[in-house]
């Protein structure tokens, strides 16, 4: 599922093009790092960024993203985006919301697109701040669209034949983050709030 | 310019089908009475908001619109939406932003479309209080797109057909606010904050 998601809020929601600048939020979850790969595959710059020292290599290292940083280690979210876009964005893969879209708007190049598949930073927000800025929309031309996976099953054929070949080919890779033990999942649930996790988060039940 | 405006903003930019549910904010400005009758005319359920009872009345009687209110008389927008779109919003024509767009977020239906027009309550905020429920955007799987007049153009022959085929057929109405003397520009100009203008400012340097 995460890889239908990351194939379709990609190709169809982002409508990309080669050479086009890309940024991923929560870029090495499960979605996010196959996004990159997605991206890169197709000739376009990518960034993205992750809670720790050790996801930021593996962006960089494991996923061939062109840049990533360290959300936590920036004060100012919007100088980081300049620092890495100082031509500006025109694609931005949200799994994060809040001040992350804030600094992602001021930061959009014209007619941007933002596909948004995750605001995981307000999920559990009794009352979110709010985006201040939503006013880059008009003035940008920007295009920002929520998808589920939903609405793209019938995709599934060509993701998985894109993927499949990929893999095979040793240029599409990905991580899994396992947990063992059915008594675990909650644990395993939570790492997705926590940041904990790499990768899609699974739990075994029993290995056959 | 209001006019293309419209016809882009509704035609293009939002997608409508027959049938559908459009809500229309400062819908007695220059863009907004001619996206309602655009939507009329394709035989949607429209519903608009301005601040007087003398403009809810004139979209109510002059432009056709199904429903209108006076959104400074509401101490609940979402409530007031709710009352007027049981089943929810398909298509909202945005011109003011702020409150009213998180009224509409929490009324859209799913795959629901927002033309980003303006949004004028937030021109002159130092520090706008932010949209708190853009969450809505992905779990409803909502497009909101902000345009532009200047990307249209192609458009103005279209434009102008249907519209003058309108007016001439008295299906299509207007209201211009003209004030006489560039002397009263700064004025008239200031009518557009105060919410004083029914319909496009003009501004009438001499009569010809």
């Amino acid at each position: 599922m995460p890889g239908l998601t990351a194939y379709a809020g990609f190709f169809e929601v982002c409508s990309p093009k080669k050479g086009e600048r890309v940024f991923i939020s929560a870029a090495s979850g499960a979605v996010g790092q196959l996004v990159g790969q997605f991206a890169k595959s197709i000739g376009c710059y990518v960034v993205g960024s992750a809670g720790s020292k050790d996801k930021v290599n593996m962006l960089k290292t494991k996923f061939g993203f062109d840049e990533a940083f360290n959300y936590k280690e920036e004060h100012d979210l919007a100088a980081a985006l300049k620092r890495y876009f100082p031509e500006g964005i025109d694609i931005y893969f949200e799994n994060v919301g809040g001040a992350m879209l804030e600094a992602v708007l001021l930061n959009m190049r014209y007619h941007g697109r933002i596909a948004v598949c995750g605001m995981i930073s307000e999920y559990n927000q009794e009352e979110p701040a709010g985006v201040r800025n939503l006013l880059n929309i008009m003035s940008k031309r920007i295009r920002m669209e929520g998808f589920v996976i939903f609405d793209y099953w019938h995709l599934y054929p060509q993701f998985l034949e894109r993927t499949t070949k990929g893999i095979k080919e040793g240029k599409i890779v990905y991580i899994e983050d396992i947990t063992e033990g059915l008594e675990n999942a909650p644990s395993a649930f939570i790492k997705l709030f926590t940041g904990e996790n790499v990768g899609k988060v699974v739990v075994e039940v029993a290995r056959e």
